[in-house]
């Protein structure tokens, strides 16, 4: 049922404002086309004011009323705060830091998941949650917890961390290989003596510290599925799921996770505001990525996003006029459900209060509502919100498309088929490399997810559509595959790429790929261990360069940062050093070619790599010759445009107005 | 009795010498013409070897010796550095840092204001000074404890931080109100839950961290005044202070303090050497306002500057020739009953024995002891210290004035008036509002004792006497009041602007004022939520800009950093942003006038605005167009000139040469 | 006999690989012409799995092999390093750092020096391995422990402070005076009140920080003579040393802990690589000035540098082809018993992964490995290593010698003398002056070895052999003598300079020096209180200058970062500020001159000092007028020609190619 299927709307924090804002908000939705609210994320202390005594009254009044509404809820638990009640009760099962400093309440996310105090508490409140609502008729979607990803390495940690190894390693002499530990003198000798990667002396183990990331997000995943199952216990056809956060300081391996949620949510924040198109687009990808791979289909949703501002640089940048819903609407395209904020109305007090809402301060009448507003109105007259019986307006910034196909041709949502995936173009990424290299001390400081997200650029302004893949993902029928200082490579993956290429695809591997083991042992004998022969190169030394220097290729080409130096014993060169060495080169392998870049390309050089690749590979874009800043999807409404730019552009013919969504007919 | 109203001397700590010394520097103080010596501020260590066991046969001959050179002594209690005694017996009553780590002596103010231990040994020293100097011919003025100011985290402080609570709030659904602990799970449902702001996992609550620094400053307070009583029991004639050092880390509410001093005194290290004379002259405006707001008639004292440096960036700069007299001279000029340094004979050993001294550690040769022996002189000769009857000595460097009126026809000390202020134009400056802006989360990072130093250093350069004034004073009779950036405004305080106004001021208020309510919760339907009718104002969006980005205004001025979208039911716009939206607007309201300016104007706008408000409201400088850098002065002597430029400038016609200082006879 | 007088090898691994790669190893350290392989460094949880009992069987086998091979061992203590069962027993005696956290292990260096239960397991390990190895054939050096330098402050370092305190001070009356208690109220009336430096609220006091590390050093020094005497009661023949590692934050007192160890052996890892010749002659003239001054003869031996990389700023810099043996032969030429490195093999894991190796991750066909063999070849050539029966192999980049005279020419080994000093030209280098610094607060950040660097490198760019002597050095003889930034000067070492002049050397003498006593006292009365009258000149003020900031002297130079205003009451004037006032001065005393330099001079400014300076000495370079970047060292088979530069350039009359060493024969 499409009605069901959609969610526009935000995290509604009722229990902040009295009762009679309550209404105003209710009919504020209606009036923006909300379909979904989010409640309850951080409601402990209002939901449990003492131990075990709960409050529901609120909460009920908050579900009867969005269901008067006719708005879904998406449920939380709350247990990402735990009340100051928990602070007191259980001092111990706070949050200790790496330097064993014990946090207290005051913030958020002040608590050990792995204190059995905690996991109590947690499942009794989700418990008793699950009792009261599971058959409400609002509540359409579980979010258990909110962003996991809390690091602590108190007592708690130290003992789960020894089971959660003695599982993965089985012995001693396993782990002390595995770990490296004759490195330093850190033998252990008794399971007892394991701790987690505490403050030390110097340089720490890089094994213990991405064991000590995998048991967290295991950990983690375990108290979200002990949640989870609580809930499905008492309403076995409850959706349930929890939003994941990105970001390099997150334990959670959300390619492993996507497997125990029933809709990958994700949030999204951006870190420039020109960059966020583009980062929209990779995150988008990615969600549906992990989708994808973890059999969801390829649907996702954008959980929380903010309404008005990208924060860069510590300085919140207002959203121009428009981009909230181009932004919203490019994450549509690209297969979430819906698009979410946080938060529906700002709060006016507490630690964000500055972080921008639908309603914002000074009330309903700013920009920022009535571009929200105008949204809605636009995903109603899509049919994605069909349960409104509102007439369709027009909304002009949404389509500067002339008379004719286009938004009005679009067809019915019921109509839509779901999600469409690139299945032509994809570029592999593995949240476990990022953890990989920050764990270890290169020989240079590397940014994995900057690189990834590069190369992934690099080819949403060429005009592909791009998957982002998790490493289990499926690779066969993928025309072109880009790897991107995958540095942590298993014997598995390292397989499926030589089979990937063998069978006929074009595979682009860059510099620091395929280096080290699951354990981060390097794979001796020449770089990139795993994947030489597939790529017919040797790589006998790396050659970081300072900041400010540059190597010119002799393609033109420009080389910063990272350089190697290799042989190239079975491989033909596509472009050199100034000495002559080999830095780009190409290897035929069954049907298929294995490309390897060995050094750091900016992004010209990687359009003229790509576009050759691509054409060589037959993966066409989307749309060709783009300008800069004009994003193209295909859907299976046909292909939308995004116009982040100013100007007008003519793309296909057509007229496209700076800051425009279009949308072509199915071809 | 004019000779014990000045203070013109320094911090004398003769227990770091052996007494052969005492002797030279007696002698040289009464060269440099010294009237009064600060003694005992870290002295504790010597004056209570061991717990209640006292040595005062040293300070005895110490305060002899000033008394027999005819110098006054400012007595300080030691507080303010427990001797390592205390830490051995008490090692529970010594700071405890934000993140749980006790901190130990080595340093100074290392205790807990708040430790039970701490306070009855601070009690005990200074009754016990009390007792045997409270009657001594020398002591003119207790100096209580040093530069109050030392954060503590302890469960001594969680205790006390509960009670101060209570008593403020009165019960926890006040409490939970006024903190807004629905944000993000907080709420409290017992006292003991509540914990002063420890480290905590994410972003703390501003209003708890705002009430703590108000709590801090709370029982800093009663520490103080603790002592001051135990002095006034035994001397009840005796005048008490402290000495307040001004920064945005200090957690102390000078204006409130304010009250409780018999003597506003301040301390003054300015973070610039070409920044010091504006800085030099905000600092005593400030102090003046406090002084004036509690009824001390605007009498101030510069308790503590340096002799011969000004530390910017880490690097001691030295004051050029001519500085030292002019910028204790400019502090005179703008009410300070004297100019006092820190130190007078620079340490031999310690952690501060890189910190100049009126005598260097090459002795009294030095240029700096010459230019405070001729200042001494000087004042002397002023008659700011009669009681030395040597002749007057015209100091070339303290004026080029030709002959006539000018500093020989000042009038004597005792024909004097005592503190001029402005009375026509005032600055708001409240410290709250510099902690309000610290302890919330901001759309971008805001410097506020620098956004109203800019302010006041624009009317500063256009000659104009200005008066700084905390929320309490007195505003009638002002012709124009600039109000920067006051965050935190109490309804009383937007009632008393709005009728500032009404009765006939002109008042300029900036954006991010009257945003917030005393407990950081948003004024929410328009900011400036206290102002909005009075400015006729309604400002919908902050539109803050990253750095190096600039906005033109319709008027050729620029904003940098903070901007906004504004609307104006009721008023006139005065500038434009580029899209034609206001930034600057003006309002009638009774018989005054409310100018609002919601951007970061550059200090050629603000003088461009200043001009033209001072104008309307027949506000005139004390000269008009000086020359940057020329500083006038109105005092009851006439116009003070402070040329703290290099250049000879012809000055109301007359030539003042680079540095100088001129007076001009009153008019 | 010679082939047991020198190092060509690396530390060597062995336990972090299978049995077969020791075998791979052994044959390419022949290839390489390896003399020496360190081992055991980290192997402690290794040698003792668990406390107490051994595992010395792989540890035969490694030594038998290195034996069989005609290899030397230098045999490490592994006591840097404690096992996990340490901890474990003794999670007290772990290194607390100053904010009173306590590291664990899961890194190096994890222990308390102080701490018996570490003494006691430290002993009994290097007893173990003493009486197990003291007669093996292959031993030929012990190395106790690896680059001591840990800081600690826990009770057990506190307890052993006071003793150390209660030793060097006698009675607390004069530990008062030398800290200078006096200041902030710090006096101590019991010993028990006497802690580490812990942390404290602001400015430390400098004298415990000094004393601290004075403390840390002579306390670390114990626990070296320890096992140095533990392997000397079973072997008295054993040779014993502890490799240094240079760097301001190490509390060891390398000058006086040479007097301890049979052979001087330092680690050198440059901080840039366009730096790292002169860095590396610095560090080789500095450690054969300790090893002169101790009594060794001026023999010392590099025991790591890195074979392939220099780190600079984060980023493993590739040394180019050639620079491995340029750069260990300038250690040798500069008295170098060798050139070992860490390590021979990369390891595949742990925290150092990315160090590089003489066998790359690769393997042996790497540049890195060609290289190290082409190196030890051509040393086994020279008689370095006769041991090895093998051909001589002319080694191509090593020299572009003409036919004739040159390498081919040279002597052989055992003709040869064994070190030759300057004996000429000295620069006075005092690493407690760069804590002296480091604990003081200056005027301005400091930094003590960058100024001595600075003069070193001026020398060592004019051509001159440099002598770097510690304060206990003879100094009769020398021409010339640079006394840089000397901060902390005794009185006997200030005797000792008046009666080097007197005697008729030529002392060149920079700002900061002579300031303070061994205390950090000030000596007052005008600086450098301690060399005034031997300068013949008063310092009144000092004038720092912020970053930036530039001063045109009258000759022409440029000073930047520290200038001074000073009187000459005694000496002649070289060179003027701007204003007139002297900067460099120069006094005749005795039968010889003593220069003073008031200021940060550049470089250019420092050639022209030193070039005249060196003039009226007599004090010839090596060979005149070298290229910037060409390096010419004395050694006893005549003068070595080392071109760091790429270019050719005709030095003597002979062409030098980029990148050479030449050796020119005895004149």
């Amino acid at each position: 049922m499409p009605t069901k299927s959609f969610f526009h709307g935000a995290d509604w924090n009722p229990e902040q404002w009295p009762e009679q804002v309550w209404a105003e908000d209710l009919a504020l939705m209606r009036e923006a086309r909300v379909t979904a609210a989010t409640v309850g994320v951080f409601s402990w202390s209002r939901l449990e004011p003492t131990p075990g005594a709960y409050d529901f009254g609120w909460l009920d009044r908050v579900l009867d009323g969005l269901h008067e509404h006719g708005i879904d809820a998406v449920l939380a638990t709350p247990t990402a705060s735990p009340p100051p009640w928990f602070t007191q009760a259980h001092p111990n099962a706070l949050t200790m830091r790496r330097d064993g400093v014990r946090l207290v309440h005051g913030s958020r996310d002040t608590y050990c998941v792995n204190a059995p105090a905690y996991r109590a508490v947690s499942l009794r409140i989700a418990s008793a949650l699950a009792e009261r609502y599971a058959r409400h008729p609002a509540v359409r979607l579980w979010h258990v917890h909110n962003e996991y990803g809390t690091w602590c390495f108190c007592d708690h940690c130290a003992r789960a961390f020894r089971g959660w190894l003695r599982e993965r390693h089985g012995t001693l002499d396993v782990l002390n290989d595995a770990w490296t530990t004759d490195f330093w003198s850190q033998r252990y000798a008794d399971w007892a003596q394991v701790l987690p990667p505490r403050a030390t002396q110097y340089l720490g183990n890089p094994a213990q510290e991405l064991d000590y990331r995998r048991f967290l997000s295991d950990r983690m995943l375990a108290a979200y599925t002990e949640q989870r199952d609580a809930i499905k216990q008492v309403a076995p056809q409850a959706q349930v799921t929890t939003n994941f956060v990105l970001g390099g300081w997150v334990p959670v391996d959300h390619a492993r996770w996507s497997h125990e949620v029933d809709l990958v949510a994700i949030d999204h924040y951006p870190s420039s505001l020109d960059g966020a198109p583009a980062q929209s687009a990779f995150a988008a990808d990615a969600a549906r990525g992990w989708s994808a791979a973890a059999g969801h289909g390829g649907r996702w949703l954008l959980m929380e996003h903010a309404p008005a501002h990208v924060t860069e640089d510590g300085v919140q940048r207002r959203k121009p006029p428009g981009m909230l819903a181009r932004i919203a609407l490019a994450h549509i395209a690209r297969g979430s459900q819906g698009a979410m904020y946080f938060q529906w109305r700002a709060s006016a007090g507490g630690a964000e209060q500055w972080h921008t809402g639908l309603i914002a301060h000074p009330g309903s009448t700013t920009r920022v509502f009535a571009e929200a507003r105008a949204l809605g109105n636009h995903l109603a007259a899509e049919g994605r919100a069909p349960s409104y019986r509102s007439a369709y307006k027009k909304v002009p910034f949404l389509t500067d498309q002339p008379a004719g196909p286009g938004l009005a041709g679009a067809g019915s949502g019921a109509a839509r088929a779901d999600v469409v995936g690139s299945g032509e173009v994809a570029v592999w990424f593995d949240e476990l490399c990022g953890w990989a290299v920050g764990a270890s001390h290169l020989p240079m400081p590397v940014d994995y997810r900057g690189i990834v997200e590069g190369w992934h650029r690099t080819l949403w302004r060429r005009g592909h559509h791009v998957d982002v893949v998790p490493p289990a993902a499926a690779l066969a029928g993928y025309r072109v595959l880009v790897v991107p200082a995958a540095y942590l490579l298993s014997d598995e993956s390292a397989r499926r790429l030589d089979e990937y290429v063998h069978e006929g695809g074009h595979l682009v591997v860059t510099y620091l790929s395929g280096i080290v083991d699951e354990h981060l042992r390097v794979r001796c004998g020449g770089y990139p261990g795993a994947l030489r022969e597939l790529l017919g190169v040797r790589v006998e030394e790396f050659d970081p360069l300072p900041a400010g220097v540059a190597v010119g290729l002799d393609t033109g080409d420009t080389a910063t940062g990272w350089t190697e130096h290799l042989t190239v014993p079975g491989a033909a060169v596509l472009a050199r050093y100034p000495d002559g060495r080999p830095a780009v080169t190409q290897r035929a392998h069954g049907a298929g070619v294995a490309y390897y870049v060995s050094c750091a390309l900016d992004d010209a050089a990687r359009v003229r790599l790509l576009d050759e690749v691509c054409a060589a590979a037959g993966a066409a874009p989307v749309l060709p010759d783009l300008p800069d800043g004009v994003e193209a999807v295909r859907t299976p409404d046909g292909i939308w445009l995004f116009n982040h730019t100013d100007e007008r552009h003519e793309i296909a013919g057509r007229p496209v107005g700076g800051g425009a969504v279009v949308r072509l007919p199915p071809s």
